[in-house]
């Protein structure tokens, strides 16, 4: 007798995500463009033979990548999440990956269940070849020390006004920043944020003005004013999105995901 | 009075050179295919206005990457070595960089004159998407110990055959390897490997020798009786290309050359 077929069930899945941004028009579904969201949804209906909506934690730009995006999808099927990951990725192109799948509580949503984000910026001296749709080429003439002193008020719950987009979703401009941390190693230099939510765009604001108030000696005061402003013009240009990346989604009893994330960003 | 514009004259360049491999057909200048090799030597015609020959340290395969090859031309030009590096660099595509140019002496041969080749072969453990033109997948079921000790019958001087492909140059299959040499690091293995000169596709059929040597328990016994064996039926099948790098080389009075080089294989 050949072994039981599971059954179709309901159930809900939560999938650790890595993409190389790159080839990409960001994350979220448009008509007749490439985004991560559409091979996602495109993969789960070959796969479950079902059109579904997959939920993001973050949005992410275009050009922007992940090392641990976390989504969410419900869906009726007879795999396990083992079983579905390995399906995901036999049909997913080689610049999207499920790193990880896990069966997930009914009611779990990536973007509505998370409490904090992680995104990454990465800034190396001059263009390279090999990186050069990975991180911002850009020369830093301050100390890593200077650029966390020049960081520092950012920490904490205030009005990111000054880092918002134009036309962005800023009707609700709180967001409550937990680390802020630059650190140099590997020929790169990192940026490391976490909060829990953050407007469209702010990592890339938020950069370029923390660099030139460490560079050009304004330090934290020069940066608590841009913040006070609560005015786009206080802001830098926004770096490049090449450099962005999120990394990790943090939820209540869960703690950090995708928990098998692999060190791909340094 | 303007400033005196510097004379034409004939010069012998020396380019550190670093590529992403993915977009090539290799280095060397082929009809009809994009090489690194002939997009530098187009740029620089566009720069001096006159066809030259570029030479490179080494030749690398179609998807192999240089942090730091080596190339030599000899051209009759004003720039000195600093702006005809930012007027190739100007002229380039952005998966090719020159990351350092110095006038050299008269004569000087980028792969005539040089004494000793690094490659470095990238792994991590399971497919990615940011990394996935910059590395194998392939999980390692041994330790770095493990794998240094397989691989220690290579170091010195050998009839490297067994690691040659059919129909490659070999008429002189002897090559002295220095340094042979695995790490593990920041999510990465990396195998280091110097030597005088290197057969064809010899690093990417090593590197899955020593890691079956290492893993099935023959250890250097195994990798010794393939190199004995002067028969490429005793290697593994080659490993893939978007692994291999070639990081830098050596020249007698000069040392390892580029000196420039950024750590951008990690």
């Amino acid at each position: 007798m050949p072994p039981e077929r599971p059954a179709t069930r309901e159930a809900t899945f939560r999938l650790g995500v890595e993409y190389d941004g790159s080839g990409f028009r960001g994350w979220q579904v448009q008509p007749r463009v490439r985004t991560v969201q559409g091979e996602l949804e495109a993969a789960l209906r070959r796969v479950t033979g079902r059109a579904v909506r997959v939920a993001g934690a973050g949005r992410t730009d275009t050009g922007c990548h992940a090392a641990g995006q976390v989504a969410s999808v419900t869906v009726a099927t007879r795999l396990d999440a083992g079983r579905l990951r390995a399906a995901l990725n036999a049909h997913l192109p080689p610049d999207v990956r499920i790193v990880e799948a896990a069966e997930a509580e009914p009611g779990f949503h990536a973007r509505f269940s998370a409490s904090r984000r992680a995104y990454r910026y990465l800034l190396v001296p001059r263009p390279t070849a090999l990186r050069r749709c990975l991180a911002w080429a850009r020369p830093i003439r301050a100390s890593v020390a200077a650029l966390n002193e020049a960081g520092r008020p950012l920490l904490g719950r205030h009005d990111f006004t000054t880092f918002s987009k134009q036309g962005g979703e800023a009707d609700e401009p709180f967001c409550t920043v937990s680390r802020a941390r630059w650190t140099r190693g590997a020929g790169a230099t990192r940026f490391d944020i976490e909060a829990d939510r953050f407007l469209y765009s702010m990592v890339r604001r938020i950069v370029p003005t923390v660099l030139r108030a460490a560079e050009d000696g304004g330090g934290s005061r020069a940066v608590r004013a841009a913040l006070e402003a609560r005015d786009r013009r206080a802001a830098a240009a926004p770096a490049p999105a090449q450099g962005l990346y999120l990394m990790r989604v943090r939820y209540p009893r869960l703690g950090w995901l995708p928990r098998e994330r692999m060190n791909v960003v340094a």
